[in-house]
């Protein structure tokens, strides 16, 4: 698959928040800002020479609550590009039930005169609660089950590079769409940018309450794959199969894995993503993702340019007049 | 309680040391130049672009035999403001015991290139040991119940922003002096600079022999809490309740915490310090430690700015000349 | 031991690699164009400011999947001192038997965008491996038993620098030849450049078949150290002798460490080297370690030059055009 470069929009700076906590907290306006500006960035990382002025003499603090080498590495590596200075500041112990430690810590960093913070916890609304208690931008890196902005933000990213546009495409949600960030900030963003959003995965880890967000349910990948533009594999966390969430991983995967035989069934030019790390063999096998149709690893290069927009916007020149 | 801004005097450059091991090698003068080269850098905390290219090329490496997140922190973020690189080598394992270990550790570390090591150790006396071995300015960031400079200094630094002076003032050290090297550095900086020294807690955790050192020493609170301008309130570490050292938190807290009604006790507008990280509740309640009295904050902005005169001092231009 | 400074040959630029796997693959030419190159950055790392613009914008990672803190350091450092951006990637819990999560996890790292991979394995090949995968430089940082190419070329640079030549030397590596990967790199290296190396420890630890690769073997070092120029004593890893490779480390002291008596047996002007971490008093005594023909800490800061090399020549100006 070919990538078509994205006729430029004209450019609405549209962006009024000091943090970015949830994709369902942004307008449309603001997540074009924010994909136009990754557009900018992404040429750069094509260069020899990766380095911009923009957050010269800033500081971005990665505060992760929960262990993440992937996420934490591309927002460092997008503040470093930026010419940020990074620090590193990862605790195993903590949790919000010391609610008051969780801020005393981040306030004693942000003492320190630093610029933003990249948050990740295990508590839904942890960011939230933080940025209430701190006057530099925050950024969710993944709180709980509720969002992980950064992760839609580059899935949509990727999608419109590629097929050219959003509006009217059809993006399947595969996997456990309950327990996924990454679920819920790719239907907030993808239905405010026009898409028509499914999710498709076992009953028990599709909630039939989630059709209030505005999505199609399914729970036959067959049905719904031959409609798809686009379908994103989430991850399957082994853990929950021990809860007797879901019968077997030989069946999950025969069931809802992408494999040759049924890639048959999609269109000529279906697209497939997956947040990563995929599991072989489960949701996606070998063949089909380092075959023509996925975009895995043009994801981890566009979540890089999506950062540091975030980041720009968040703290860069523009952010200060 | 707002922040007064010091007349600057004139500054003596009064600085011969390649080391910083501690404030009781230091003199009058040379305490008065670090608090002014820090006063040149709370600015620079202040500005949106927070980097001076003083130790450009130069390598500051964090050498922590002890665990320590928000010192080495500090340092590093000090480091990098003035476009040092760093590195971080923690080593859980080393000890004193094996002593060449530890300065063959030391020596290749410096065969590297390097410029300064920020050094903490379990055993006192260990930085000391190895600015013998090596040719590169050693600071000490705690050795054992030793001494703990940088600390100290940021302590008195605070102090001097916020009351305008050093000389004449009544600071009272409250807690654990017998373990603890922040209040050793503050005794021997603040004893230097004019101010009078009250130490004050459990008579376990008290030693009489420490009014050698020119302190008054009190095992009760609200005795000398009228007297105080300025109370530094030492982090109790519960280990040490397990040897027997005290009785109780609860009874701690209710001697020597600091609470809205003991605050009553105390002059108008005195000031409240705490080396941190706080245990809320115990050495101070939340709404003290939040409240208009407090600079633990700052103390931690002002850290900064006194490690960044530091390393200014052992290895900027003008240690070069 | 004076250092005696190397009239500079012409130099060939002779470097037509992208990885650097191992020094087996190198010619002569190549060996001597890293030496070369690495004299020049010898000379930086004596200035105050010890910086190089030559991979600004550049990206180098370490993904060790093995523990390491000095060549990691070291490394780092170099990177920096180029004026790369630099990102740690260590997993204590990949292994190649999951051999495409190895490859996937260095491939998602590649797609962030890095210019060069710094990789350790204890699996032989492993490097090799990657370098067939990705389109970045990858520089083996060791890979089990089998190489350390820039171990092999800092012990060789160190010897050029002090001995003036390595044509016609005779180099001994003493100690567990068997499981050395400095080993390997040294005598690939040593004999392209007209060395003669012997290799000389245990029976247990030397394996006959090494004599195929061009050295002398011998098993009793009081025998051939009249005729050695230089000995690079390997360090003796204490798990092996659980296996029953040697009897005792005071046995092997008595009979490989170099100790003020053997070295009476020694030519006036021979040169020590071990690539440390030293055991002191098991491979060599403390007052040979710290004497007059040890260059041990020079080998450190030499690994910084050759690092600077190898980095330059792979990702540099030059590996651009």
């Amino acid at each position: 698959m070919s990538v078509e470069l994205v006729e430029p929009e004209p450019k609405a700076i549209s962006w009024t928040h000091r943090h970015l906590l949830g994709l369902e907290d942004l307008s449309k306006s603001e997540l074009l800002t924010v994909l136009d500006r990754a557009e900018d960035f992404v040429e750069i990382s094509e260069r020899p020479r990766k380095k911009l002025g923009n957050l010269k003499g800033k500081v971005v603090v990665n505060l992760f609550f929960e262990p993440s080498t992937r996420t934490r590495t591309s927002f460092g590596l997008a503040a470093k590009r930026l010419s940020a200075d990074t620090i590193d500041f990862t605790t195993g112990g903590s949790s919000l039930s010391k609610g008051e430690s969780f801020i005393d810590t981040a306030k004693n960093i942000e003492a320190m005169g630093i610029d933003a913070m990249v948050v990740r916890h295990s508590v839904p609304g942890a960011p939230h609660l933080l940025s209430q208690h701190v006057n530099v931008g925050v950024i969710n890196a993944g709180d709980g089950a509720h969002e992980h902005p950064t992760q839609g933000l580059l899935d949509i990213f990727t999608i419109r590079r590629i097929k050219g546009r959003l509006e009217g495409l059809t993006v399947g949600l595969v996997g456990d769409i309950a327990h996924s960030r990454v679920a819920r900030s790719n239907i907030h963003g993808l239905l405010k940018l026009g898409a028509k959003v499914i999710v498709c995965g076992p009953p028990t880890l599709v909630p039939q309450s989630i059709a209030r967000l505005g999505v199609e349910v399914s729970f036959r990948l067959d049905d719904i794959l031959p409609r798809c533009d686009v379908i994103n594999m989430l991850r399957i966390q082994f853990e929950r199969q021990r809860n007797g969430l879901f019968p077997s991983v030989r069946e999950y995967a025969h069931l809802f894995g992408m494999d040759s035989d049924r890639l048959k069934l999609a269109k000529p030019d279906i697209l497939l993503l997956a947040p990563g790390p995929i599991n072989r063999g489960v949701e996606i096998t070998p063949e089909v993702a380092d075959g023509p149709h996925s975009a895995i690893l043009q994801q981890v290069t566009n979540g890089l340019a999506v950062r540091m927009a975030v980041l720009d916007l968040l703290c860069g020149q523009s952010a200060e007049t």
